[in-house]
């Protein structure tokens, strides 16, 4: 249980936290913007600002993008440290249009915060640093030591993020990271997640001819890089959507039982998931899986852009020189991104008809990630979730990639357990974003007693 | 036999046809280009005004587009009337730094001249222009009526010819057509052209959900429109070639024994032509037929250009939204581009997956020509060349469409025999375009030749 003085903390300076929160959000730290004074800069200050003023070392660090924030607040060798993630920047806010208040002037609407940013992912490491404050202030002191690691190009897919965790891996040493940028499974459902999936990504180029070529004088004659590229697409699934790479399924860890039994008790809405994405049918990846299963537990192969030819109105008739695609496999525990680009190398090598050279680019990749459910981090973390928000969090797994997770483990060997204060209907990404102020409360509850749960736990994780 | 005085007037007047030649051939008359004064404009009026010299009553007639030039010089109701079609406008002649001398100022060098157009088709045109200027000055009168059609806007493929055609029908009718835009098979070999492949091109386009969706959240979730469109396009053609439409070849004539033994003795150079084309194999079109085979007289079917999703640099993980594809089937005689849009619509419902919607537009089609090489017409043609260049011309087919003979075969009726002088070494659309003067001088009394030779058939064709 949370001190009652860090818990009264938390209760008596809402009004103050919410203030702070507004100044925040005011920023339009846009990664992709150019513009004079920078808004990503000025954002990284005024965080670096806020947790020096509560005792952290914190410092804004170039990179070659858009800077980060580390702070750090040492309290005892002896206790473990935990390093928070989260990201400052925010997706664009366009188009403006549909916003019904401005993107960058926060506003309260039935008891939600509505601006760019405020769910996505501002409000959730705010509420981490609203508990270290309450911790110190309110407890007389952090529980562990505390880093905090607040990047500026999440949403543009942090580009830069490699080079800069391994320039200043030293400074971002911890004994557990936790993730603040993910959320609950639905409204009323908080969760922790404890898997995501890894990537590999690929450019494949199919060349024939030098140039373009008449389809009417040449068309039987000379062979067609679409029409083989498609052919080669087609053959990496069969009828099921089970993937056809040499190897693919080798590695995959198979779902247990128990996790599948806990999943088809979550309630998940497909009509709803349907309307919301503006789908006609979800019938994506492979037959003999249920959604959830298909999305968290299963590796899938998708087209993510494809151009060759004329592609502007109208009608050339032409047979293009080569065709180029875009293909990107999402790979579950325990797939290796660096197999898997072996077989599909192979696949495509396969694949390449006669008349025609291939070529294949790696563009990214990522290890998939399974956490163990019964940690004693996980432990602290779903004590945590109960004492914060009541219930029990769900144990749920997400189908995207985190590309810091991915590299902090890499790089300086960080675990991390992903507790985010969102919710499927905050608008991310979407105009009109929104958090409610009710999980800035309970989620800097939970972030206190998760900081103070550790450092009842082993002083090494 | 030509009479002399024909011969002898081509033979007399070269120096003062050449400088009349090199006059059109100062014309940068390039139909995408908009300019002041308009060179499209001025070609077509001083063709006009050439025509008119000569006798014909000549108008520059507007179009949408570039005007096209209508002549015509009636001698008798009881003769029958020759309409000869040529184009007057030429493709762009970049990149210029690779011509060896500007593209529009004609150069004479090793017997050729050198000029945007020389060959591709002021070349061919010119010589039947002079041809009537000989039959009328040299020879007394023309031996049949004549009507000129010269249009500007071929090479940007003929946009605007229908409505201006549908409109003009009266002023071209006649009772039989000869296209000067073909060529020579090979340098040595003077060529007629008895078949055109004729063409149905489509928009495909498979719809999913309402928007770009993140492949890692909705990877096995989410159906992929290229994924789909990919199989789809697969399933179009066997691993033979052939293609899977239904009914695709119901109505397809089958090749006769007499023209694969004619074609078989071609002096056809796969390797060369492979090297020319800067391909590595010459493997498009069906197994089981030869290269001239596949190219002439065997329907085909090609991807033209397709586009979907993320196609700039790197790596962006998106399900895309939607996706499309142009696909042409090239067609031979006697194949219905109507029934063929019915099969091909029909596939393309039957392949469209559930989750997506699917939506066919016909963006162009034309009907296969294919004439006998037996009529009166050809006789004419033949013994025309014959004596023009002095061997029998090889009957040769063509995998490409002409828009205008397809027009005016479906419009006014006509049916066209395509004699052209140029030859494979001319650098059509290519830098260095090149028209041997020889062809100039052999190709008018050709024409001149085929004229008289039509006179000495029936009346009515």
């Amino acid at each position: 249980m949370l001190g009652k003085p860090v818990a009264d903390y938390l209760q008596t300076h809402r009004d103050e936290h919410l203030s702070k929160f507004f100044e925040l959000l005011r920023f339009a730290s846009v990664a992709n913007i150019k513009g004079k004074p920078d808004q990503c800069h000025l954002a990284a200050e005024w965080l670096a600002g806020v947790l020096a003023e509560i005792g952290f070392d914190a410092v804004v660090l170039p990179a070659a993008g858009k800077p980060n924030v580390i702070a750090s607040l040492h309290v005892d060798d002896k206790l473990p440290t935990v390093l928070i993630y989260g990201h400052y920047d925010v997706q664009p806010a366009d188009p403006l249009d549909l916003w019904e208040s401005d993107p960058f002037e926060p506003t309260v609407r039935n008891g939600a915060v509505f601006a760019r940013g405020a769910s996505d992912n501002k409000g959730s490491h705010f509420a981490y640093i609203m508990a270290t404050e309450a911790s110190l202030r309110g407890g007389g002191n952090l529980p562990v030591n505390v880093k905090f690691f607040l990047e500026g190009e999440e949403e543009i897919g942090s580009p830069n993020l490699e080079p800069f965790v391994k320039e200043h891996a030293e400074k971002l040493s911890a004994d557990l990271a936790v993730i603040s940028d993910s959320g609950f499974f639905a409204d009323d459902v908080p969760s922790i997640t404890y898997a995501l999936r890894g990537l590999a990504y690929f450019q494949v180029t199919f060349n024939a001819q030098a140039n373009d070529a008449h389809s009417g004088m040449w068309g039987g004659v000379l062979p067609n890089p679409i029409n083989a590229l498609a052919r080669m697409i087609a053959a990496m699934q069969d009828e099921t959507g089970r993937i056809m790479l040499p190897g693919f399924y080798d590695d995959v860890s198979e779902l247990s039982d128990e996790e599948r039994q806990a999943w088809a008790k979550l309630p998940f809405d497909e009509k709803a998931t349907a309307a919301a994405l503006g789908a006609k049918a979800l019938t994506g990846g492979e037959t003999g899986y249920s959604l959830l299963e298909r999305r968290w537990a299963r590796p899938t192969l998708d087209c993510n852009g494809i151009v060759a030819g004329y592609t502007d109105r109208g009608a050339k008739t032409i047979i293009p020189a080569q065709a180029g695609v875009k293909i990107s496999t999402r790979l579950v525990a325990n797939q290796d991104p660096g197999r898997i680009a072996d077989g599909f190398k192979q696949f495509v090598a396969d694949h390449t008809p006669e008349g025609m050279t291939s070529t294949v680019e790696v563009l990214t990749s990522a290890r998939p990630l399974l956490l163990s459910t019964d940690s004693p981090a996980m432990g602290a973390a779903k004590a945590a979730v109960q004492e914060g928000f009541g219930k029990a969090p769900a144990m749920v797994r997400t189908g995207a990639s985190v590309p810091a997770v991915e590299i902090m483990h890499r790089l300086v060997g960080l675990d991390a357990i992903l507790i985010g204060f969102g919710s499927p209907s905050d608008n991310v990404h979407a105009p009109n974003e929104r958090f409610q102020l009710d999980r800035l409360w309970r989620g800097s509850v939970t972030a206190a007693a998760f900081l103070q749960n550790i450092a009842a736990g082993p002083s090494k994780w």
